[in-house]
């Protein structure tokens, strides 16, 4: 066991009609004015936006409204509703949506309380000091985002798409019913899936330390995952499945998982970020081509650990027969697992791999990975 | 899955030196003087108070200190505690022990708040409105106390182990530096095992609903409390062992393992805690005593449940066998399996079911529980 910290004070409410409780949620940060952020109009024609707004005018909460946050969300968004923010003296964001929606807030809230421009945190040039308090009701499960520290955005005019991370932004409270989740299409349910095995895989694979308890710990979110995600396609009301894959969501990236491991990095997200920049790639979907190329570039530095994942999580034996299973689950549920089946040309090898190493450079990994070793895992996913 | 709350503001400083901090983790907290609570005087000879106090010295942190913190820990020294505390204004109380100098300093923390007898929270005639920030350096892992937000004392007088309870006592940090339980004597390391295994299976077979993640994570905690406790019976200094091991025990009490189950209650430590309250029994022996008894009384009450544990967990097949398989490992870790190996009388089942009842009756569990069939369990246990 390497030495670690674990601190995780978002609180969690998970079930049935919680999103009605929100302006009680909120109440206990004795905020008075509110942003609501949100992504498509859906939220607004479905009811949910009501709810909520209702739920804070009972406390006496007002509030103004972002909507338009997009998948692989931009930051022209964000800094439009750090301006809103900054002007009405909003003391607390709340996130309805997926994890797009989430992550904007996120960036908002240190945003608002920065004087410079926000893009700054993401690049390194500032350190997140002093955010608003932020809140979440989640309409989809996957980034996990609802009960970590970090958030991912792309500067729609650098191309760039980075993380901002501070232990302050952990949302103090983030609400998981899984009825809210029973729309998400189900291409979007088989992304979300994708993701959470790339959260899980990016550390299985790269731990130079992996405690027992750890590797357990990620099997059963992975099984819990394709169980779920099996069950959703057959009957997307299945509100156990529903639950146990939004809460396999969360477990798989709030610290849980990472307990004692030594030297874990994010080489998948690394390598898709850039697809999601550069080619409005789904997060999800990029990863589905990803993961698989990856894992058939690392197979021979961990043969026992290959091994284990094959019996543990797809009962064969050997690298090759686990990522052969592996890619054949995520063509079965409908993520694609070349660049053709993502609408990738060939030649978007280069440009990906390119802006990637650019992200490996800011990670501290380009030693590890020169543009060359990207751009020649990615070739393993063209076909 | 059932509606939840998840909520743990804990912060865990896991691995070697990490004692050696404390005194800037308390300086977070802005406390200037401080109680450090602590049990055998092994402490002071073996240099970890001096540690701690040179720590404390460090960041101008002055204190008082109480020791004598016994294993099924008195209510009576909490209050000599609580008036030390009141009479100096201390601001933080640190427990440097196992679960029972912890439970007593949470106990402390709510008294030093409180103008009337501590032992008002204990029976429900008072709740905790205020407390001292706590925080913890285990030398013994077992209790999950450091990650919890409860404590167990035992009132002297009234012979009644009763439990604390509030989200103010979480910990505000716990040090686990497994190199500080290298020396847990190995009666007092089987008497763990057994009590976190109590943790996981008064939730495992009490649960009318147990989502299969959470049935997972706890037949993976049994697992790494066999395998470590095997692997540090054979070398003592097994720093990856006692680390997993710490570390489960944790898990099996910090709200992971409860996230989405319906309707568990504590039934052994219902009953086991009238062991203690009047003969003074270790926790763990006492459980290693009426886990199996119990285990017995209830196997035909959930079959399936019992044929899932007996497979996943001992890799045998039905209830009776895989109660044989625990009694058997409990055995051979040097924990007593009967009254008369735990130092118990045949005749001290009455008193044992008497004293129970009264557990059951403050739990709202005694329609369940009549004294007779306490009575009746605690038999299964005389041989």
């Amino acid at each position: 066991m390497r030495d670690f910290t674990f601190f995780n004070p978002t609180r969690i409410e998970f079930g049935k009609h919680k999103e009605s409780h929100i302006g009680q949620y909120l109440k206990s940060s004795a905020s008075t004015a509110d942003l609501i952020l949100y992504g498509s109009e859906r939220v607004k024609k479905n009811g949910l936006f009501d709810r909520v707004a209702a739920s804070l005018q009972e406390q006496g909460i007002t509030f103004a409204d972002v909507g338009g946050v997009i998948s692989n969300p931009l930051i022209s968004r964000v800094r439009d509703a750090v301006k809103i923010a900054k002007e009405k003296g909003l003391q607390a964001v709340v996130a309805v949506g997926g994890g797009s929606v989430l992550d904007s807030a996120k960036a908002v809230a240190a945003g608002a309380k920065y004087d410079s421009d926000v893009w700054d945190f993401f690049v390194g040039k500032a350190v997140v000091e002093e955010v608003l308090p932020v809140f979440s009701i989640m309409t989809l499960a996957a980034t996990g985002s609802e009960m970590n520290m970090a958030g991912v955005v792309t500067n729609d005019e650098t191309r760039q798409k980075y993380p901002i991370v501070s232990p302050l932004l952990f949302p103090k409270v983030s609400v998981i019913n899984p009825e809210l989740m029973a729309s998400v299409p189900r291409d979007y349910l088989a992304y979300s899936a994708v993701d959470i095995f790339s959260h899980c895989l990016d550390l299985y694979f790269t731990a130079g330390y992996l405690p027992e308890f750890s590797a357990e710990l990620i099997e059963s979110i992975l099984k819990t995952v394709m169980r779920t995600t099996d069950a959703l396609l057959k009957n997307s009301d299945d509100y156990d499945a529903r639950g146990e894959f939004a809460w396999a969501a969360t477990m798989a990236l709030n610290g849980n998982t990472f307990a004692g491991v030594e030297g874990n990095t994010y080489d998948t997200h690394m390598i898709e970020h850039a697809m999601s920049a550069l080619y409005n790639v789904p997060h999800g979907a990029g990863l589905a081509v990803v993961l698989p190329a990856w894992m058939k570039d690392i197979k021979n530095q961990m043969p026992e650990r290959f091994e284990r994942f094959a019996d543990k999580v797809f009962g064969v034996s050997g690298g090759d027969a686990s990522i052969a299973k592996m890619t054949e689950w995520f063509s079965a549920i409908g993520a694609p697992v070349t660049f053709a089946q993502a609408g990738l040309a060939a030649d978007a090898v280069d440009p990906i791999a390119e802006n990637a190493f650019g992200n490996a450079k800011l990670w501290q990994m380009d030693t590890l990975y020169p543009q060359q070793r990207i751009a020649d895992i990615l070739k393993l996913a063209v076909k």
